[in-house]
C-alpha cells in the first residue's frame, strides 16, 4: 500500500455524477459552452447569528488553477461508461471562466450571491459541488468562530479541536478560518506550516503519566522548554496540580518564562477563581489560566457571569465541528444562460417554500454605508446595469415584506463581489493570512452591535432593488403562465 | 500559487503542537524510547445508539506506513524554535510499534479499546493526534449511516452528502463509512474513483433550467443515457414534473431503462404517493421513487410511519456531518508505561467525573457468544495475561454498579483486538471494501434487536473482569494515597 493506493491525483472528480451525466448531455447536444451565471448564496444565517464570515476563497482559486481530468480520473471515466469521445473533450477542459466572489473576511449575509460564475455550461456544473464543499464548511467555522470570539472579547482564543474535526482537512482549513475570525492560534502543527498560523501548545496529561507525579513531570518541561504553561488536573487540581505547578514555578523563576497554568475539566468557575487566588497568593499575580473542555460562546458567557477567572479560552469540538448547527447550507444556482440566439435570458428554481425560491438575472450586491456614522445601513442587491451610486435617495425594503421599508441618503455604496477570475485568468493578488485576518475585524466595526448579539440579534436588512424584484415576479407569472398552459 | 503554496508534503505535522513539545522532554531527558501503551475509545454512545460501527483503520494504517516528517515539515520546525538536535532524531523516526485494533465494520461500544498502540513513548506522542482526527470521523459516519439504513431496511441507500461535508477528506472517508453501512452507493465521483464503491446520479434542477422545460430537458438525457431517472421538482412537481416525466419515459419506451424518479423538496408523503398512482396509473408500476431532502433516520421512520411509497432514500447532510451530534469524543490514554528498570507499570488518568477515570493496564476485549443462540452477551475487558475461553463459567458484571451481573457458560470468546503492526511492519492483509461491508452485516447479526433500536435501546454489557476492575480500584487507591502524602 503506498501513496499511490488510491490514485488521488487530481480534484477534478470531486464532484457528484450527476455533474458529468448533465455534463454528457449538454456536450452530446452542442450546447456545452452555451455561457451560464450561477450564484452561491445560503438562504439561512447560520447558528441564529446576525452576521456570518466568508472563508474559503483562497481554497476554491487554487481548486479552479489546478482543474483538469488527470489520466486516472479518465481512466476511471472509462470503466464507468462515459464515451471516449465525451473524455477526450474532459481530458483538455479547463476552468476558462469569470468568478466574482466576495473576499475572505467579509461579513455576508442571507439570501446575497457571494459567488457568481460566468462560465461555459459544463464548466458550471463540473465545478459546483468541490466549491459548495469548500464554502459551506469554511464560511462555517469562520463564522462560529467569529460568533465564540464576540463572548471572548480581546482575550486570546486558541483552536484546539482536530482530533474531533471531521478528517483531515477540516481540521486544517478550520484552523485557518478560526484564525480569519481573530482566533490567536492552533494546536494543529500542519495548518501552522500550511499557512503560517502561530501554533501553540505545552504538554498533555500523558506526560504527567509518564513521569508518573506532576513536580517532576513540569520540572522536566521547565528544564526544556522555557514558556511553561502546566496543565493541572491530571489527579487533583487543587490539591496536587496548581501547588505543584507553584512550586516548579517557583524553583525554576530565573529560568522559565511562566505563563500560567491549564485547566482541561471539572467546574471551570469553581476551579479557576480558587487557582486565582492560588497563583496571586504565591506572587505569580501575571500568570495566566487557561481553560478549555467543550467550551463554546454559550459555556463561555455562562463562565463569564459567574466571574470566572479565566484568561486564555481553548476552543476544540464545538468549534470544528460547529456542533450546533454542523452545516451552513449554501446552494448554487443557475440564474442566467445563453438562449439559442446568443442572448441571456433570466431563470428561476420555483419552490412550493416561498423561501426557495431563487431570484433570477445577473447581479450586483452592494453594502450602503451611512456616511455620517460610518455603519452599514444594509445590502442592497441589484440588477447588472442598476448603479446605486448615481442615486441620491435609495428606496429600501424588504423582499418578502415589502411593506418593511425606508429611504437612505448621504450614503456610500461599496460593492461586494470583485472580480477574481477573468476568462480563466486569475486576476487579482490573493491577499495575506494576516490582510484577511484584519480586514475582517475592520469589517465588523461596520455593524452596528444589535447585529453582533449571539442571541436573537436584530434582522440586519438585505433587499432587492425594486428592478430586481419586479424582473423576479414576472418571471414567476410567466413560469406559472407556462405551467397552467402546458397544463391544459 | 501551485501545488506546492501550502508545502504539505507529509501528513507528519497533523498532529497537536503539546505532542512536538512533550518528546523534545522526552528525548532530551532520555526516556522518549521507554515503551508506552495507549488505548483508544470513546466513553459514550453516539446518537443515544446501541452500537457503534467502528471504521477509520484504513486510512491509520496508510498513515502509520507513511509517517515522516519531511524536508519542509524540518524546516518549518526549524523557524519554530526547536533545537537541530532534536531535529535530527525526528528526521529519521519512523513508526516503529505493534498496533492492535478492532477490524472496520466491527461493532463496538462505549469504554472499550477499539485500539492498543505499544510503542516508543515518543511515538505514541506524536501520533495520537491524527489517528484520534480518523477514527471520529468515521467511526461517527459508519454508525450514523448505520443507524439510518436500520430504519431503511432492504430499500437502498445512497449518500449524496459532499456539498454539505465538513471540506474534502470529509466528503470521500465519509462516503465510504456509509459504504460500509450498508449505503449503496455515493454520488461522489472521486470516492468512486478512490475506493471502488458505486456512483449514482442522473441530473439537477439545472439541467432543466437549461433546457427551460422538463419535457426538452428529460427528452435530451434520454437520448443520451439508457438509465434515466428524472427529477421532477424544479417548477411544480404534479402538474409538471411527473407528468412529463411519464410523457418522455413512454415516448422513449423502446430506447431507455426509465428507472423512475426523484423528489427533491415538498411533502415527500404526499407527493410520493401521488406521484406512485400517477406512475401505475401511466403503465410504470416497476417506475420507482427516489427522495431525498434532509433526511434522517427520524424523519425517514415517520415518512413510512405515514405510507410514503418511497424506494430509494439519498441522504445528504444529516448523514455526512453527522448533524445531531457531529462528533464521537474518542480518546487516547496511556494505560502502562516501562519505568526506570524496564518493568511495565499500569497508568491511569484519574479525575472529578468518574466516568472520565480511565482503566490501567494491557488489556484485551472478547466478546462473548452464546454458543446454543448465536448472540452476543456482552463484551469482557480483561488483562493482558486472562484467558476467558479457559472458564467454564464467566461471571459478567457492571463496570460501575457493580450488582448488575450474570454467569454466563457454554459461550465462545472472540477476541477483538488483532494484530495489524508489530514491531513497525504490517503484519496482516487488509481486507477489500466489499469484504468490510459484509463483515458489518454480518456482525449486526450477533446482536439482539433491542441493542439496534434507534430510540433508547437496550445497553448491551461492556464489562471488566474481576482482576482488571479490581487492579483499577487497587490504582486509584494508591494515587490518592500519595496525594494525601504529598498534600500534608
Amino acid at each position: 500500500m503506498d501513496r499511490e493506493l488510491y490514485r488521488d491525483d487530481s480534484l477534478a472528480l470531486h464532484t457528484d455524477r450527476y455533474q458529468l451525466n448533465m455534463g454528457e448531455v449538454y456536450w452530446a447536444d452542442g450546447v456545452h459552452n452555451r455561457k451560464a451565471v450561477f450564484e452561491v448564496y445560503f438562504r439561512k444565517m447560520p447558528f441564529g447569528n446576525g452576521y456570518a464570515l466568508f472563508a474559503g476563497l483562497e481554497r476554491v482559486v487554487r481548486f479552479l488553477q489546478q482543474f483538469r481530468f488527470s489520466d486516472s480520473d479518465l481512466a476511471y471515466l472509462r470503466e464507468e461508461g462515459y464515451s471516449e469521445d465525451y473524455l477526450d473533450f474532459l481530458r483538455n477542459l479547463r476552468f476558462t471562466g469569470t468568478l466574482r466572489s466576495v473576499r475572505e473576511g467579509e461579513i455576508v449575509f442571507a439570501n446575497e450571491p457571494i459567488m457568481r460564475i460566468e462560465a461555459p455550461l459544463i464548466q458550471c456544473q463540473l465545478i459546483e459541488t468541490a466549491i459548495l464543499n469548500i464554502v459551506n464548511y469554511q464560511t462555517l467555522i469562520a463564522t462560529k468562530a467569529s460568533r465564540i470570539k464576540q463572548i471572548i472579547g480581546e482575550d486570546d482564543a486558541l483552536e484546539f479541536g482536530t482530533r474531533r474535526a471531521h478528517e483531515m482537512d477540516a481540521a486544517v482549513w478550520g484552523a485557518r478560518a478560526a484564525y480569519i475570525a481573530g482566533f490567536a492560534g492552533t494546536a494543529n502543527v500542519r495548518a501552522g506550516k500550511m499557512f503560517g498560523i502561530p501554533i501553540v501548545g505545552t504538554h498533555a496529561h500523558a506526560m504527567v503519566q509518564a513521569y508518573r507525579d506532576e513536580y517532576t513531570a513540569f520540572k522536566k518541561y521547565a528544564g526544556r522548554h522555557r514558556n511553561c504553561v502546566f496543565l493541572v488536573d491530571t489527579y487533583d487540581t487543587l490539591r496536587s496540580g496548581v501547588p505543584n505547578a507553584i512550586r516548579v514555578a517557583k524553583e525554576m523563576a530565573d529560568r522559565i518564562h511562566f505563563i500560567g497554568i491549564r485547566l482541561d475539566s471539572g467546574d471551570l468557575a469553581y476551579l479557576s477563581k480558587k487557582a486565582r487566588e492560588m497563583l496571586d497568593a504565591a506572587g505569580f499575580p501575571n500568570a495566566k489560566i487557561i481553560a478549555s473542555n467543550d467550551l463554546d460562546e454559550h459555556t463561555i458567557l455562562n463562565l463569564k457571569a459567574q466571574g470566572a477567572s479565566i484568561d486564555v479560552w481553548g476552543i476544540g469540538t464545538r468549534l470544528i465541528t460547529a456542533y450546533d448547527q454542523p452545516a451552513l447550507g449554501a446552494v448554487y444556482k443557475m440564474v442566467a444562460i445563453e438562449d439559442e440566439s446568443g442572448k441571456m435570458t433570466d431563470t428561476i428554481k420555483i419552490s412550493s417554500n416561498p423561501e426557495k425560491i431563487s431570484t433570477p438575472g445577473l447581479k450586483r450586491v452592494w453594502r450602503i454605508i451611512n456616511r455620517k456614522n460610518g455603519k452599514a445601513e444594509g445590502d442592497y442587491i441589484a440588477l447588472e446595469h442598476e448603479d446605486p451610486r448615481r442615486e441620491e435617495r435609495l428606496k429600501m425594503f424588504h423582499p418578502v415584506h415589502t411593506h418593511i421599508m425606508k429611504y437612505v441618503t448621504n450614503f456610500e455604496a461599496r460593492e461586494l463581489l470583485h472580480t477574481i477570475f477573468e476568462d480563466g485568468k486569475l486576476v487579482c493578488e490573493l491577499p495575506k493570512l494576516n490582510d484577511i485576518r484584519r480586514f475582517a475585524k475592520e469589517n465588523l466595526d461596520l455593524l452596528w452591535d444589535e447585529y453582533k448579539r449571539t442571541l436573537n440579534p436584530h434582522e440586519y436588512p438585505v433587499d432587492l432593488s425594486q428592478a430586481c424584484w419586479d424582473n423576479k415576479m414576472a418571471i414567476i407569472r410567466e413560469v406559472r403562465a407556462a405551467i397552467e398552459r402546458r397544463a391544459e
